[in-house]
């Protein structure tokens, strides 16, 4: 006879398990490269953020309340105490929106985690190798508790990219630290009953203060848990746990699963483009016409943007005066496509070019057709040339880039971009290779050193 | 002709524009004191829960991290940064639920402000009459979210004390800081997308962070409103706001009409048992008799508490064995009102109380009859002697007491028994004196650096 004890595994054990027990050994050559590409467009996006008013506003108040210290501050030559340079830092790594998303999470994935991950690492002189995996394991973590909340977290009103991120970042921070699998299940529980970020904050400097809010509390709550402090250990599955307070969607196979290749991380989608992300597709459409023709401006006679209705209550403005007004200008994100202009750097977006007569006349060339059927995150493009030739492409940005080499090309390019106008080249240069050898860097601290402008 | 502009004023606005508007003139003698109140009783419990082993894990975790500073915490030699000495003060004085409720926030008012009034206010050098004023705009801003968000709130699951505290911590920093009404409302979008707590962390010592945090962030609110960060200026309101996110309650005309008398302060109830507050009623109620009538243990034939069903879930150990099960034991309790033991003191509810033979003799004679029918905070105790006369009396804790210099004695009392084991007898005198005559303080750090061990 045998005896047989059932033991009732939580959502919480489930992914708490996960996270505790990934191993450098254990990411698949898609993920480790994924998740580097993830930490090199991650410190773009934040050298280009480093001094938005939000960030200057945000590193005077810690300075002030007495948190100056010893850690790095993404682009900047200040040193605060770890807990404030990764608020700021998750803060100025979304203040341009400019950072990855994930669909399963219904977020931005990075913003939430990298500072942790980096931020720590540097704190305890981690390697590349433990940085990444502690990484990678708060990526999943927020992807699978994304996956248990479903859409109608979303709905409700609530910002993914803070509530849940705040999850990820725990599991991050947990990973770096060590936590067993009871701790990091605890280091859930206290980052679950912290987490917090409202979607009606967007328009405001309130929406990047979420990403440094979920970074923040996140770290806090590993650091507790590792000190024994208690919480509820299923925060998840609880009958008033994060997920049912805040979601009707409860979906625990979803959130156990494992994704297609074994990593969320692999779906990460990235921005090329310093405007709304809902112009992206066609922006790719047109320049694939554009560079597969050999298509100069004189050549265009008419461009057709098919793209979903409602699109346009978002990027619709047909004549946009301002730089800001750009990027939500499908029809002037367009011309800027037709005339070669670099789409992909955010200091393009000026006023003046909102007015430069050569781009306004192209961009009367293009007529905003909203009957696209697809994929709401695709648009069609139909370009007619001067001699009457038509071609028409496609193109998803929802949908992931399997090829990753040319996924470094891209985010390379975005990354010289924004970065080398503001550290110079040689700094580009370096960022880049520690970037792609991560896994052999001795000691990470060197990743945010390297961004530190020379004085 | 005339022409009338009318312009919408949001729940937000109100609210808002009443904390940045009170002045220390505008307060009503029953509001003044019951604030000073707040802030002795405040201090007591703090300076109790200063040594509880989640005190000391946040204070190792906070001086690790870098945080050490200048800012007083309560009870003790450590030094904090001003944020990190908010979040300790304000997790310390919920450690053990020894402080004082209201109805209309219908969790804990005091913790999530006081910490706020005090450390910011010192950090300030502000006088006893700002600090006075800030406190008391905190504690109206969080009554009226609470009266706003009404039941369903609570009832999801979220702990108002962490959610609706913030409020309260944002709206006492915005007024020490002289945010004018539109600042405090960004002040209040600030601290409502950072607003967090969850129910489900009951028993764990994230009840006690939760303060902390409310303070913490509505502190970062307030700070980063002053400096012109931006953030939705109706939190309250919006169709996705904190108040139509978290509760389907929203009750604008409560949460903007005055309380009896005008401010809900006067109505803060305080704990005098450090027991389950669901034993407080049967325990004012012997007390009375016994006073009453003289009454010692021999005299006592039987005792019956009458309560509300529900309570024996909560408080109806019948024989504890353990000084926290005494607690949550009416039965124990009643005994040891019979017999005179001081249940004021945290350190009263020791192991061996709980098996003392004669307050298990005295025990064995109470009976709970679960059928109370009446407001559910109150309790009848029925008192039958060796001689067979019989006392009935009815207590409700529930009721806010009119008899402010009775709430003094009282008040007092408790903070005496609490304060004078830790810090003796003069410093016990002193602060005493220095609440009572808060108004009168030129630089209210001294409240703070009197709870300082002498080394």
């Amino acid at each position: 006879m045998t005896s047989t004890t059932m033991v009732e595994v939580s959502v919480t054990d489930v992914l708490a398990g996960r996270a505790a027990a990934l191993r450098f050994e254990d990411l698949s050559p898609a993920a480790l490269t994924v998740a580097k590409q993830c930490l090199l467009d991650w410190l773009g996006v934040s050298i280009a953020g480093s001094d938005e008013p939000l960030v200057r506003i945000l590193l005077e108040e810690r300075t002030d309340a007495g948190l100056a210290g010893v850690s790095a501050v993404v682009g900047r030559m200040e040193r605060l105490a770890l807990p404030a340079a990764v608020l700021v830092n998750g803060a100025m790594s979304h203040a341009l929106d400019y950072d990855d998303v994930h669909k399963a999470m219904r977020g931005h994935p990075t913003v939430p985690v990298a500072p942790v991950a980096l931020g720590l690492g540097a704190h305890l002189r981690a390697s590349g190798r433990d940085v990444l995996t502690a990484f990678v394991a708060g990526f999943e973590t927020e992807c699978r508790v994304g996956a248990l909340c479903g859409h109608d977290h979303y709905a409700r009103g609530f910002h993914p990219t803070a509530t849940i991120g705040t999850f990820g970042a725990a599991a991050a921070a947990g990973r770096l630290l060590g936590l067993d699998s009871a701790s990091m299940a605890l280091a859930l529980g206290i980052a679950g009953t912290q987490s917090a970020g409202l979607k009606s904050a967007f328009g405001t400097h309130c929406k990047a203060l979420h990403a440094g809010h979920a970074a923040e509390a996140g770290l806090l709550a590993a650091r507790l848990a590792v000190r024994g402090f208690t919480a509820n250990a299923d925060i998840l599955g609880d009958a008033q746990g994060f997920a049912r307070t805040q979601s009707s969607g409860f979906d625990h196979v979803a959130a156990e699963a494992d994704p297609p290749g074994g990593f969320h991380v692999t779906r990460t989608m990235f921005k090329y483009h310093a405007a709304c992300f809902l112009t992206h597709s066609s922006i790719e459409a047109l320049k694939a016409v554009r560079d597969q023709y050999g298509i100069t401006p004189a050549d265009v006679h008419e461009v057709e943007l098919h793209v979903q209705a409602g699109h346009l209550k978002i990027c619709g403005i047909a004549q946009p005066k301002t730089g800001l007004e750009v990027k939500f200008s499908l029809r002037m994100m367009a011309a800027l496509v037709l005339a070669g202009v670099d789409t992909s750097n955010d200091k393009t977006y000026t006023d003046e070019l909102a007015t430069r007569s050569d781009l306004v006349a192209l961009r009367d060339k293009v007529v905003v057709v909203p009957d696209w059927g697809g994929e709401g995150s695709a648009a069609e493009v139909v370009l007619t040339l001067a001699g009457g030739q038509r071609y028409a492409m496609q193109f998803d940005v929802g949908v992931p880039m399997q090829d990753l080499e040319r996924q470094w090309t891209l985010l390379e390019a975005k990354f010289r971009s924004l970065v080398a106008p503001r550290l110079g080249e040689a700094r580009t240069v370096k960022l880049v290779a520690a970037c792609r050898a991560a896994e052999q860097l001795v000691d990470v601290a060197v990743l945010l050193e390297l961004t530190t402008p020379i004085a």
